[in-house]
């Protein structure tokens, strides 16, 4: 009795916007400072930001009182061996859940709505469920993926990865200010002798949605409430070494220097140019550049920096390359410098599922928030389960497009707005093949 | 009886060139090569450089070397508390010398020309005076300053500086890679507890000439063999921060941005732009550079930088300081970022006296030789001896204008004529009031 109103309600109420449930704002927000307790600086705010590093005591704290939280949602925790925590609720035990969720590890000296936003929300969305007592075709499933940041244990350490099978022998093994993997898994309550039991098949999931903020300044400047992510962008990065001469800055005439640091100048000046000589969102990025010898009193010698350009379009970060390597050449001829560009990193791009966009689409128009598509500059969780089943990502905005920092904001109103829509959304999978 | 010739001979050789006594070229080119085995890289060539810096072993067997030498050449060689070695010739007791010679040290993989050539040069002249049997009004001396390359104990720590009065308490006990200053120089057969003895006062010489490598590559593009200075440059070095925002570099857009790196970059090429917008010999560098926090994927919230002028005029370098700070504010108003510039040191210039320049001029137009006045880009003793005496220095081409490398070269008949400029200039001012 209980499957046959299952199938019919969520159906009847997404075609009627009045009788879909909301998320409770009052309890997001409340839980949003809670949980900014752990890992708050010493006599600080919520509006001092947070250090919660995976692995660490506040980490460990805030994960404690997440599991309490889920248990009084009358939810059952489980605990994979990576450690990422999973609550599902309802649905055909016969079908794939649809999952969401996000993370609530930060980068140090970070912001309280990076991850921890998409994550209390897929919380208070199984609530709303719950409390309108809808039934859905699949289980609903909530999500904490144990640790996002690259601050532990650095880049391709995301617990995400793991589960999209993402391991390699010695993983555990790894080294991080004296912590090894294996061990900092464990003490989150993971078993890294079973870690292989936390890798799932393609299919697992019937779709995954992650609401997040979007750290950038697109939505905030555009005073759009919802943005629905195209994709996480691919990265192409380069390290570039420019060779000049090093010489007396006292002693070498003007016209008889090749140095290397004006000509490294230029490329990073080019690199803003190429970047905006074609339509588009992309980005380039001159983040890091060591001087050779630095020395006040002697011409740079050599210069090596980064140049890296994000797009969602492989072809489009190609031409950037190459528009980088003619820039580069001329560059080279007319200073006297010899400058090598080798491609060093390419990251994939990883589209969101064409459905899951349309779904968030829909979701948003039902609740009368204008929205907008635009792709994330930045890397999630959502990347990795691109690989398992449909993904897509909800935008909130960042005020000011600031991130990694204690100045990380997003207005309760568009939490609220954004966990709604992550509700409509996963509403509309329910009753959909994507 | 002696004492009467000496007065006339000098006075007769000069008006005929061809009486004039040379400096032995081969034997110098020859002292050239054997001085370069101290501190010459194992298994290298006279082309591998040399590290000689001071107080180091290749520094103590160069001097011990060097001291024999001089013996040999029948003179008497006297080391003051700081280490300088002396070597005086005839002349009037009761008046001041003509000092003349240069250091022995090096920076380390420096060359075997800047400094050693001055310094051999000089015990060269001393020996063709003796061998012409010339007798001089002014006492002729040579010196190796014990240590002029601002490697060992850093900038400020050149024993010309002791001589001239710079002398401070606290001194001798600076530590420099575990050595006391005081123990260095008690090393090198000094005395630090007597070092005030090495202080010279005003008029303690006649004049000084200083022998040297260009170390740019001025004479040598201008096919010129020696160079008349007409003093060393004044220095203004700014130390500048570039304040913008650290962001993410995949989330926020390209017109959203604040990157302190592109504005340094401006910055930087803006330095070369107004160095070369006014007529003259100015330079401009900017030799060190930082970025934070200097990773590929973090947008620069903020650089420092070195900016360095140089010229021989003050008002010049006032007016580059001026035309920075427009340039600035204009960057700083375009890239959203906040410039901040501060004059952090300043050397004045020390001009060569008109006198001593004039006798240089003389001596290679009576040795057939061509030349031209240049600036010294670089610092050198002759700076410190500007405030005891009379100074000039004479300038031979460094190949391809580089030095403080092992690539520095200067052909060995232009380490001769610059030597015999030298014994000429010693001898014209000899006869002068300067």
């Amino acid at each position: 009795m209980a499957g046959a109103a299952a199938v019919a309600r969520p159906a009847r109420v997404l075609g009627a916007a009045q009788a879909v449930p909301s998320v409770d704002a009052a309890r997001l927000r409340r839980r949003l400072e809670v949980l900014s307790f752990n890992g708050r600086p010493p006599g600080g705010t919520f509006a001092s930001g947070v250090s919660r590093v995976a692995y660490s005591v506040p980490d460990l704290t805030a994960r404690a009182w997440l599991i309490q939280e889920i248990k009084e949602a009358g939810l059952a925790p489980r605990i994979d061996a990576a450690g990422n925590i999973y609550a599902r609720l309802g649905g055909d035990a016969a079908r794939p859940p649809i999952l969401f969720g996000s993370h609530i590890d930060s980068v140090p000296e970070g912001g309280n709505f990076d991850g921890d936003l998409g994550t209390l929300a897929a919380l208070g969305v199984l609530e709303a469920v719950q409390a309108a007592k809808l039934t859905t075709r699949h289980p609903l499933e909530m999500v904490l993926w144990a640790h996002e940041e690259s601050t532990a244990f650095g880049k391709g350490t995301a617990a995400s990865r793991i589960v999209a099978g993402d391991l390699q022998a010695g993983d555990m093994d790894q080294v991080w200010n004296g912590l090894r993997r294996g061990d900092a898994i464990r003490r989150i309550g993971g078993d890294p002798s079973q870690i292989e039991t936390a890798v799932r098949g393609q299919g697992s999931w019937h779709a995954y949605v992650e609401l997040h903020i979007e750290q950038g300044g697109t939505l905030d400047t555009a005073k759009v409430p919802i943005g629905i992510v195209e994709g996480i962008v691919a990265i192409h990065r380069y390290d570039v070494v420019i060779e000049g001469f090093a010489n007396h800055a006292g002693t070498t005439p003007m016209g008889e220097r090749q140095d290397a640091l004006v000509a490294s100048a230029q490329l990073t000046l080019a690199v803003r140019e190429i970047v905006a000589a074609v339509q588009g969102r992309q980005v380039g990025t001159v983040g890091r550049l060591h001087v050779h010898p630095n020395s006040p009193n002697v011409i740079p010698g050599r210069v090596e920096q980064s140049v890296e350009f994000r797009d969602l379009s492989e072809a489009t970060l190609t031409n950037l390359g190459e528009a980088l390597r003619r820039r580069a050449a001329e560059i080279a001829r007319t200073t006297g410098t010899t400058i090598t560009l080798n491609l060093a990193t390419t990251n994939p791009a990883a589209p969101a599922t064409r459905g899951v966009q349309d779904a968030i689409g829909r979701a948003a128009d039902a609740a009368g928030l204008t929205a907008m598509r635009l792709p994330s500059g930045a890397g999630h969780d959502a990347q990795m389960l691109a690989s398992l089943c449909p993904m897509g990502m909800i935008f909130v905005p960042s005020v000011g497009g600031i991130s990694h920092s204690p100045k990380e904001l997003t207005s309760w109103d568009d939490c609220a707005h954004g966990a709604n829509v992550l509700l409509r959304t996963v509403l509309d999978l329910d009753s959909r093949t994507v």
